[in-house]
């Protein structure tokens, strides 16, 4: 496990790339949501989501040699746009695997950096990407299991720690965990008060089954409209994190992740894909709940989402 | 004409009851805007408008009898959800007179709110109010000519100038003039070297006649996506607010509104209604231009949209 000077360093390493995103107090939420409510609008970072920070902290700690011959990943879109990105920047090639099952807006962004886009099976994008490393002695970056991604993703604790050290405790999206083990040992390791809370698809379980189980276990692969955390099982770098520093980790259902997209879209004027909004809708559905006067950041992980997707929100109540 | 005593009068008057809404670096926004993009967001106060800020100022400042009267306003929807919400937390009784074409969202939620909703012609609004206003003994609170209410949206500025002192520019929506004449105020009389520009409706330009006429001179009426930008003349205490202290008026053409609202939303993750997008779109459409490095702060004056009104951006590009 790294510690936050890995972290520090990898914002010294991305800082020139990315935005540090804005983190605001959002009082028109708090009626919804029992708390005062802040947001930490990884949404709003170039890309749409957080996973530039790894994708970048991954390549630019790459050699020049290994960068030329090419990046490739297998992603559900927003680890790959990071990539894609990631390796314009460098003037590198990159080739993102995607599912089928990915938005067609996640597939237009990531050709529109000029990344190769190869479609596949969901459960198959780990084994495609790696045929394709090993024909093209391309660089497999992995969407969260990789200790430099991690750390990249740590930045957004950073940020949050810097901007608001007030803040009682942070709600994180989750997949793989890339993410909340990135951010929990920054928060962790700077505040000894603050709580860390991991949201995941209800019909993808992977940490609330792996952490009664005590190790990473893998779940049976279902839909969800969280179409960013499909990861059937946790990382194995990922999962002692977790285990040592998250607080607990929430399964939401699919339907409280559109009312919860509704609310902020409607009531918060933010845009955030729907893994995006999965912590607003673990409080919508009751699975965390906070104190009047706790003051809770939301992560808001990514925002790509296409309009056409919005039409499934009117008729939703939240 | 008032001075910036006024607006900080004001802003100690309504403080307790608003939002210091965020103002935020928008860098994703950069390339298509050609400046360093900056937004203060008063599409996330409460009631979802700037409006609030003027119509509290109103109605604190008259006496508990008057209030207890009740409160009248004619509105295209924003100025109406401000009276009815300042109206709410001050225990009065308010009517709001909106015309016909007023989007159903915020009809609703003045209704919502309490607040008594009689609809009519838009030509007809005002005298409908002053109507009621004569029958009821109640109050009319103006939408704009009316020095409290200017200096009360004035406080917007003074939260800019605080915020982000090193702004360069400030972009500013305008329908009768009250929100640039007390924003004008603020920011100039805070600074030498700031400028402050508005943009109206192509369809309406009523302030772009007015300065060529010398004089507030009433336009035709003619439909606009701008719902909340239709009045036909300037107020008679604004105009020489505008003469005085705005740089420049420019008109927009409503297919640039559509334009800048999707690109707040697709590529800035914000929700606002085409009328607070209208500085955003007089960039892109050229009526207004800056240098690269010029800090540009768009006001977004509000974010009262519903979601079947957004199937309209989809095919558009920006």
């Amino acid at each position: 496990m790294f510690s936050i000077t890995e972290i520090e360093e990898a914002y010294a390493r991305i800082k020139p790339y990315i935005i540090e995103t804005p983190l605001f107090r959002m009082p028109t939420l708090d009626p919804y949501l029992g708390c005062e409510v802040y947001l930490k609008a990884e949404n709003m970072q170039i890309t749409g989501a957080f996973k530039l920070r790894g994708a970048l902290n991954r390549a630019l700690s790459l050699s020049s040699e290994a960068r030329s011959n090419g990046l490739v990943c297998a992603s559900s879109g927003n680890h790959g746009r990071g990539i894609a990105y990631a390796a314009k920047m460098l003037g590198a090639k990159a080739t993102v695997v995607m599912p089928y099952t990915a938005p067609e807006v996640k597939v237009l962004a990531i050709k529109a950096l000029g990344a190769k886009v190869v479609q596949c099976e969901t459960s198959c994008r780990f084994d495609v990407a790696e045929q394709i490393c090993n024909q093209q002695g391309a660089t497999l970056i992995p969407p969260y299991d990789d200790e430099f991604v991690m750390a990249g993703q740590g930045t957004a604790g950073l940020e949050i720690a810097k901007q608001c050290p007030e803040i009682d405790a942070v709600i994180v999206p989750v997949s793989g965990g890339g993410l909340i083990s990135g951010v929990s040992i920054a928060l962790k390791e700077t505040s000894s008060t603050m709580k860390v809370y991991g949201a995941e698809p209800a019909a993808l379980p992977r940490y609330t089954m792996s952490l009664q189980a005590g190790k990473p276990t893998q779940v049976p692969y279902r839909q969800t409209l969280a179409d960013a955390l499909v990861s059937q099982k946790p990382g194995n770098k990922c999962f002692p994190c977790v285990q040592k520093y998250v607080d607990q980790v929430v399964p939401v259902s699919d339907t409280f992740l559109l009312k919860g997209m509704k609310l902020l879209l409607m009531e918060g004027k933010i845009l955030a894909e729907p893994s995006g909004c999965i912590g607003i809708a673990a409080v919508l559905q009751g699975q965390l709940s906070f104190q009047k006067k706790e003051k809770v950041c939301f992560l808001i992980s990514g925002g790509s989402v296409g309009i056409q997707q919005l039409a499934a929100l009117e008729p939703l109540d939240f």
